[in-house]
């Protein structure tokens, strides 16, 4: 694990300097692929605890046994993933292209290959960094956008001092006056010099932007990008930011039942996106069956991650277009 | 740990069932009490990475180290905590008490040692239950207040059919006459099922309450409580309910430089304060210094726990005087 462990860190490193990384991203999946491929056994896991009928897989090493893993999404050797990551960088830059089914599957397969062969590796070898394999996800799509939406900012989060100013002074502004307040979800310990776990994107010379929190699942967390969201449109004018919530999946293992679960809380985001604030839409590599049923889809969009890229395309154009 | 475990499935499920369960909680206690004392060595830790001066402590058992506790809260045997209950229950219930500090600081000591000789128990022989040591704070401050607020309703969770009904039919209703949508926070894989972790208490024939958002400590889950009162805010008339957070610290240990710190993050506080909904007070054993400084407490009310209970007397009296 050392050398993924600095593979990782150079990755993250380099992200946190606003400095090209997708590169070194890709050197970190390309080792999980191959570590797994070495060590690991990617075997049957439990069936999904719903319709339809899925076999999840997982893989293990000794007693450790990884996060279930779709076998749909997950293409297993490392030269199809290169290959497939090409295609799908090469489909998501073109402006004019209409996606094919075929091709969102092939883009959700391939983000869901790069982010599980990373958070498998982390369970089976270091399973206490609970945090680093969504860390890794922010980190990886951050790096695939910029490299598709070439002619936008991205940053990590958005300068709230503004805000707080209407308010009355910012707690110690004066102190740190490079240092922006930003929507933090707090676990970052010293506030001041944290950043959301957010990723923006803005187009230059233009107010407002687009929100993306990256999840690999959402859990008890799904609150946050609603809450962000009320604040931006209470702070800003209404729909000058707007937010996507990006996520992999919200399996999880039932180990008693030996089964796969998708933990939904489809009441709490209809009441969400009601009384907290609007989202623009939930994208998934794995979309959860009950989030695609007609009671959610009524009040919140839900989509293949597949579809992610066009519809950031329209939003980004309708920010440029912008006084 | 079998015995503990016992011992704290008995008193969940008393509580669950909703009765009375808080002798059930003391015996939990009394037996953590004694395992700490012939298990477990209590010892110095680490300073607080602050001010003013703290030297914390912390259980060892073998390798395994408790998380930190602070020697001024922490009564260390079981005989002095039941002498130190039954004087805080006395105080409490009586409605005409003018509380004395020393008073107060008995309460918050006699909560703390309660909590934290469970949760270090829990540290040092059953780490992976992570979520745990927050229940039982939930059962044992329900348990607690139970006995005081004799003529008062408590709950786990607030109905919110009626405001789903408001926009549309809430979802599968009628599958389901008997279970209310709740305010959830999504960590409980059947949410028709489940129950929020706050604790409501109303006025019989009354409407409205005050809900307790209980937790340890809040790190990113502090955004819940100002969500849900930005939901109830929306979808009742604002003030209808009130929110009381009660926490007992935000101590972290930051192993690498062997301190002790305080996670806060006071400006995510206030701005969630000013463009989510308003709190009516955060409460703690062990008040973060960070929180204690005018420019939080000029946004909202941060109090020691020792408040808690003449506030909440006095929040329950506005509740019984409505009409």
């Amino acid at each position: 694990m050392d050398e993924l462990k600095k593979l990782y860190r150079d990755a993250c490193k380099a992200y946190n300097k606003s400095k090209p990384h997708f590169q070194k991203c890709r050197a970190v999946v390309q080792h999980c692929q191959q570590k797994l491929n070495d060590d690991a056994k990617l075997g049957e896991y439990g069936k999904f605890a719903g319709t339809p009928d899925i076999q999840y897989s997982a893989f293990t090493s000794g007693q450790a046994i990884s996060r279930p893993v779709h076998p749909d999404f997950f293409t297993a050797t490392n030269n199809d993933f290169e290959v497939n990551l090409e295609t799908v960088l090469k489909i998501a830059k073109d402006p004019e292209r209409k996606w094919t089914d075929s091709e969102r599957k092939l883009s959700s397969q391939t983000i869901y290959t790069a982010i599980m062969s990373f958070a498998c590796c982390y369970d089976l070898w270091n399973p206490k960094a609970r945090k680093t394999p969504g860390t890794f996800f922010e980190v990886f799509m951050a790096g695939l956008l910029q490299s598709v939406f070439t002619d936008i900012a991205f940053s990590k989060h958005i300068p709230l001092t503004k805000i707080l100013d209407a308010g009355g002074s910012p707690p110690n502004a004066e102190d740190n006056p490079d240092q922006d307040e930003a929507i933090s979800d707090g676990n970052e310990g010293d506030e001041k010099s944290s950043v959301a776990t957010d990723v923006v994107l803005s187009a230059p010379n233009k107010k407002g932007g687009i929100v993306l929190p990256l999840k690999i699942t959402t859990r008890e967390r799904v609150v946050q990008p609603f809450a962000h969201q009320r604040i931006l449109d209470a702070a800003f004018e209404p729909g000058t930011y707007k937010s996507l919530i990006v996520c992999i999946s919200e399996t999880q293992l039932d180990k008693e039942a030996k089964k796969v679960k998708q933990i939904c809380v489809p009441g709490t985001i209809q009441l969400f996106q009601k009384y907290l604030a609007p989202i623009e839409g939930i994208y998934y590599c794995d979309v959860p069956q009950r989030y695609a049923k007609n009671d959610v889809t009524d009040v919140i969009k839900v989509k293949s991650i597949g579809h992610l890229f066009c519809d950031l395309r329209q939003q980004l154009a309708q920010l440029k277009e912008q006084a």
